[in-house]
């Protein structure tokens, strides 16, 4: 069942967003982490590891796990699904693979859907995962109440660039692989960055070593404590209340991006302007001009949908 | 003059569009290369390498390297700027660095907008330098009329799950750091990959060493032959008649868009609307829902834009 609801936001379903709309009073109860970090910084294995430590205390968990689709990370996706398979057995993990190739109205804001429809479904704990690289997957992070950033030591002169991007969203850093050489000069630089922090919440730095469990506890703490932090001076609230905003832009743009689509197929005039564009008769621009102003014609003539 | 108008299209001021319309009729000259490659592949130094045996026969030259704004490519992004900078000082070579994050309208549609102007503006060669992670890149590399992918020996597994991926978008594949270990089997994969291939044009392995520059004349080469390719079955046309019509329904998105943020922005019903979903009285799937009335109904009274 939640399956198929998930399916059907995936494809734009009205369905979907109707049955969602019906049980919108159950939401609003499970907290939602958000997980990124660059390949090779042992992200899957910490997510493992997280949902271990939440299921021995009973906790139901959602994941879902965002593929950007690009070709040279479906490696990364595929060992991904190997690691959860022990998970997937489990009735009170639900996993569910997005990637934004399927997803016809833009990846986040059915992310945020699904968030709510897990959240319906008496998830008490929803996991966004990304891969952490392109726009879409930072505002993926954004949606989260907590975002955990994970970073591996050896990333060289790299951090020194990244700053400005992972200060944004990190509001806990997991340092993992902490065995590895070089993780005492991530930490460093990774404090110094933090120096000119100014918010009231400071991202912590925490050790952890994910392929053997070391660190866990604290980084759960951790979490935690940003939730506290939170809940404390109601800013859950107005983040989640951010994340509906959000979900509502892209919900209309879905609308009206899939009646230009339906309008270009169907009308007369619009396959008469694709064609002279296809021709070079006129430019692109100029034809967009004039579609769209068909487009408000049509509003005005119909005055429905 | 250039750079100005490039600025207006990234920030999606209607002048810029209204001078590439005034000017469409000088485009269909410049020749579009795409270049994409997993951080690590050597891709930067590559495309140095491409520039300089292009201008020592006298191309101009544009390029557009798309920064997918990753928190965790930003050091990417510092390296090629830096590499580039002896280039930067040859006025035949015009470099644009494109922020996802700074492109209000979606960087797609205005990277076919900068090729476009670009094209106007007497370039031979457009290289779009994208990172391949993410939607969107895959999606600039099509805008191409031939895409390069860069591949380094050593990817492990990784390689049989990205087959899919790269197969669909390349044209021509160069086996980077062809000194290192792997790079045989790289190949061999390769070839396996390909013969399963079954498009008239089969996309020819090329083994290069960016660094020191051997296999440039043969990667060189293998992009030419495929331009000959395009232009022999009038595939050219048709690639590039696909370029425009994209840009035109990527134009179209930001067009009502732009109308969706300023009527949120301007209108009484669209704000009690979202404060009522801010304050949980109304789901943002109704939410959504009243506004995309209210859209069409505003349309219906005012009549024009």
């Amino acid at each position: 069942m939640l399956s198929r609801v998930v399916s059907m936001l995936e494809n734009q379903n009205p369905q979907g967003i109707s049955i969602l709309n019906d049980l919108y009073d159950r939401t609003g109860r499970a907290y939602v982490l958000g997980i990124t970090g660059p390949p090779g910084s042992g992200k899957s294995t910490l997510v493992d590891r997280l949902v271990e430590y939440y299921r021995d205390r009973n906790k139901k968990i959602g994941i879902i796990a965002v593929d950007p689709t690009s070709p040279f990370t479906g490696g990364a996706i595929l060992g991904d699904r190997v690691r959860m398979q022990r998970h997937a057995t489990d009735s009170d993990v639900f996993i569910r693979s997005m990637a934004s190739r399927n997803s016809l109205g833009g990846i986040t804001g059915t992310t945020s859907q699904v968030i709510d429809l897990f959240d319906v479904f008496g998830m008490d704990l929803v996991i966004v995962e990304t891969l952490g690289v392109g726009q879409s997957e930072i505002e993926i992070a954004r949606t989260a109440d907590t975002t955990l950033v994970i970073l591996p030591p050896g990333m060289g002169d790299g951090i020194q660039a990244i700053k400005a991007g992972i200060l944004e969203i990190a509001d806990v850093f997991a340092l993992n692989k902490a065995d590895r050489d070089g993780i005492d000069a991530l930490e460093s630089e990774m404090k110094l960055m933090l120096e000119f922090h100014t918010g009231k919440w400071v991202p912590p730095l925490i050790r952890t070593i994910a392929l053997d469990g070391t660190g866990i506890e604290d980084l759960v703490q951790a979490l935690e404590n940003h939730r506290v932090f939170l809940e404390s001076g109601n800013m859950l609230d107005r983040k989640r209340s951010d994340r509906h905003e959000f979900a509502l832009r892209e919900l209309l743009k879905t609308l009206l991006t899939r009646d230009l689509d339906r309008l270009v197929k169907e009308h007369h005039e619009f396959k008469n302007l694709l064609e002279n564009v296809r021709q070079r008769k006129i430019s692109p621009y100029e034809a967009a001009d004039r579609i769209y102003g068909l487009l408000i014609q049509r509003n005005t003539r119909e005055g429905d949908r």
